[in-house]
């Protein structure tokens, strides 16, 4: 259901040419914008624009790219699929032999029938991408190059949407928008993302702010942090990097730099009760905006949650990670659940406190049996275990992990304790 | 020897009638205050004085209680086993069918030679406990209900000895005097802290005081605490709710809430030396006085050091747990002589310090051999070892730890050099 | 190469009588002083001297030792081997049977062939040590006692060699010149000492200052501690105490006594990369001059690391312990290597910190591939993990350990950022 309609915006999405930079990250953004979240602000950072150690670059338009074989045939065609163009290529119209042009193709040997995903942002380059297959089937002769695209000084694009609690905790969702025509590392992020954002703003009352952002990869996260960093720091408790979120095959977690925020102790958690076979990667296998959020100087508690971690799944940055065979419906729905759970134990997080010295007499108030036997009070079990570390010291997640249930099985008997006043948070 | 003594406490005890409050409370109190410990004060509450959450209850009183079977004949006798009898029971004389008088017995159909336990302390009640085997007998027919007891406003009793050292740090056992004819959840525990309050006494001098208290569970440690919290607070450096300390089939032992006070680490050597295979439980399985010294607030230092923990053993609260095959001199003697251990080793608790700077030259006071060999100074490598963790940041019991040997070896070396003066405490 | 230079020094300090004090000391240091180290300088200490607990011993002073046969044969000669002789022998010349002899002959009945090395440094004995298979050949009859020893107020020697470094920080090298002619415990130590200072004093510079003694083990630390002991505490972050690095069977470490200091990490880190097989030894084994170093109220971090440790061989504190089958050129290499890179280690520890906020943007500066593919950036990755872990509260070998490489990988990269301003130290 939640996972069909996740999969349908990602569908629609698809077809756009997302990059660091352009139009298609425009898209991107005003479709969600349009279709779901109408509260969320589009932002348009110059190029040239400096960002702690780096400059925003140029933006990059295409208008059309493909090859015309020797025989006449044009193939390579950017409007079939976008990942035939070299990500940043300049433009170029010439004429070569295959020779030549053999040194701007790049195919994966090993995957024969994949279109890998390559770029260049920051040195000029120009070339195609095809499957291996597709490249040893081509002719001698000569061969038309036409890619009517241009870098210049335009705008680095990215989407916002602050939604506001009753305190200045604030929970940070950071997706990208900047690969082209792939499912699981690039579109199952945004549109997780999407409905996590319409779940939040669906709740009557919300303890935290959230604040979620739709940006490219690396500068996206640079510039956003250059633009909003004091903040930041003195905000956000938690976050997540969402990304890979839309297959089947794993729970993994990446975890934050040092590895012990509230992001961690939550997404360990959550991991562990939803399946307690998911995978923990090393911080040394990053590879997203987790890098610059984590940053020494930066500091922020972001881990990532994910079904099948980038690099680590064979169809990753080629043509084959799509939204048939490698991301689905179901894929989708997991990724979401595991990060709305982790959004709740975040809203809930809070370190209980006993109002009352001693055990409180839970019988008197219909919360424990009247008659001792040998198993009696094994229901009321529980609700004794939460209030006996309801010691100010241990958080509730602290609390279900000695406990040994999943934090969600305590929200009900926190919230009678509570409604009895016998524990304050 | 020891245990013998102790057994025959126990078997004297047996008969009595004890509740949370009433008589037979009083016997058993009174009874060990005259045979063995004069200087034990006795203390009443009266129903109805508030104890942090809880309320001292009504007093109750039996003065006889039985069925008469349609045959005539008398069961369920409470003057030939007080376990017949609900505990708590409110008073009735009535005639009623078999299926009637059903709604009110209870029986163990998994061990049917049992009389369980069973108690309805904070609502009114009556009820008869049989074995499940002479249940199966019963005859339909008419049966005649006496129970001559009542519920009145009157007193909670419990005991209180308080034993004097030369320092302020004291140290709290805590034993229960509520349940009926049971022995190792319940009399082991009042009769070794008998033995261990005459041992303490013997002693010429103590470094700790001691304060021994015999209350009824629950609600008498509630009514205690919030007699002496701050006290207690200020005071108590360990302690220990003795209970279940009586049979031979295993030890065990129940950490305080926080798992790493004084008292904790010392039950924790000390067990493993005696019994290397003890049981550890966890917090989760708590069920006794434990539960309101550790509390969130009160957080005092007690664990409990156990042979066969309450719960953990088939004979638990029935009439199978008895003075004859599951509790005997020899069980006692062993819960006795691991408490005996622990208080000793928290007498003698101390963070020793070395008086001189390098290793001090045993060798010029006899402490060392004279003629060096590939294995000389074997037998004084223990001293030394002594000596180089004498840094004022070890305990004793942490020196011990690491030199892998039991505390106990370590106090005739650590008064030897502190006769030498080569060690303060 | 640099081993055989090593044990070319070793060959010829091995027949001086090297004990407590005396002749033998000084000809050891004077030797290593005039080949290799001229700026060590020399100290005497008097007899009597209060060093801690301790005081100076007399000086020992042996002209010859023999004993004769009853058929005339000259054996245990000191001057053949002077391990036959007891260590701090009082001088004798007297005839005696070989019954009265044996309460003074030592040998090893387990190792027939070994002469054993036995001292009684602080009570007046003599004796001849010898191999057992020889003590089994001796006759009866008259023997004659030739020991021409004296002890009298002198003085206990030792070397000091200081090395300035740019900074205060300072290493200690301890080592000692006290035992007879053995090779693994005792002329490693020295010998590769002697090369590691001439390595010191080869570099250009050294951000550390390095305090290089040589002493008699146990009174010699005493004596040096007791006049130095301010100075050490202030300055010293590390140091070693050199001994047993000449076989070849092993590497091994003995860690200071609270196991966490900067020597302790430093060694783990170098051994681990050595040999992985290194075998860490508990602090109850030490045995040497690290008794006095890490000493309650001394506390230095002085930790050992070794080849085969003392005590742990067979040929120990025997004259099987040579220059021929036990110490070998390899053997002291390998020692030599293992703490020159562990000293290297402590000149470049520091706790990097990234200059710039998010990750610098290397391409730019040519250190990382301008091209995206699935694996490009694999040979800068070991950069930004450096990089990542710049906080400032990573040293650089916890930042090795993080990236599982030997921290000496990581200076070059180190280097680079640098010179690069991406890093300070």
């Amino acid at each position: 259901m939640i996972g069909q309609q996740i999969h349908d915006l990602a569908r629609l999405l698809w077809p756009m040419n997302r990059s660091l930079t352009g139009d298609g990250v425009r898209q991107t953004l005003s479709t969600i914008q349009a279709l779901h979240l109408p509260g969320m602000t589009l932002h348009e950072v110059p190029t040239g624009t400096q960002a702690f150690d780096w400059v925003v670059p140029r933006e990059w338009r295409v208008r059309e790219a493909y090859l015309v074989t020797p025989s006449g045939e044009r193939i390579c065609d950017f409007s079939i699929n976008n990942l035939h163009l070299l990500g940043y290529s300049i433009g170029v119209r010439q004429s070569m032999g295959l020779a030549e042009l053999s040194g701007h193709l790049h195919s994966l040997p090993e995957q024969p029938e994949a279109i890998p995903y390559i770029t260049s942002y920051y040195k000029e380059r120009w070339g195609f991408c095809l499957s291996h297959r597709q490249r040893l089937a081509l002719q001698d002769g000569v061969y038309q190059v036409v890619i009517d695209a241009e870098l210049f000084d335009g705008h680095l694009s990215y989407g916002e949407l602050l939604i506001p609690g009753t305190s200045r905790r604030e929970v940070l969702l950071s997706t990208y928008v900047c690969h082209p025509s792939m499912a699981n590392n690039e579109l199952s992020g945004p549109t997780v993302t999407t409905f996590l954002a319409k779940w939040l703003l669906s709740l009557p009352e919300r303890a935290c702010s959230y604040r979620i952002v739709f940006i490219p990869e690396t500068i996206g996260s640079i510039v956003y942090l250059s633009r909003h960093l004091a903040a930041l720091q003195q905000d956000v408790i938690a976050g997540f990097n969402v990304t890979c979120v839309g297959d089947e095959r794993a729970y993994s977690l990446l975890p934050s730099r040092l590895g012990d925020t509230l992001s961690d102790k939550v997404a360990r958690h959550v991991l562990k009760w939803i399946d307690p076979g998911f995978r923990t990667h090393r911080w040394h296998e990053r590879g997203s905006d987790e890098r610059q959020y984590c940053a020494p100087g930066v500091g922020l508690p972001i881990a990532s949650i994910m079904r099948s971690m980038y690099g680590s799944y064979p169809e990753y940055h080629t043509s084959l990670d799509d939204l048939v065979s490698v991301v689905t419906p179901a894929g989708l729905a997991g990724g979401y659940q595991v990060l709305r759970h982790a959004l709740e134990a975040i809203e809930r997080h809070c370190h209980p406190r006993a109002t009352v010295l001693g055990e409180p007499q839970l019988g008197k108030r219909g919360l424990y049996p009247s008659i001792s036997t040998r198993t009696s009070g094994a229901e009321a079990l529980l609700m004794l275990d939460l209030l006996t570390w309801a010691d100010g010291q241990h958080s509730l997640i602290d609390i279900a992990d000695i406990c040994e249930v999943p934090v969600w099985d305590l929200y009900p008997l926190l919230d009678t304790l509570r409604a009895h006043q016998l524990l304050a948070v």
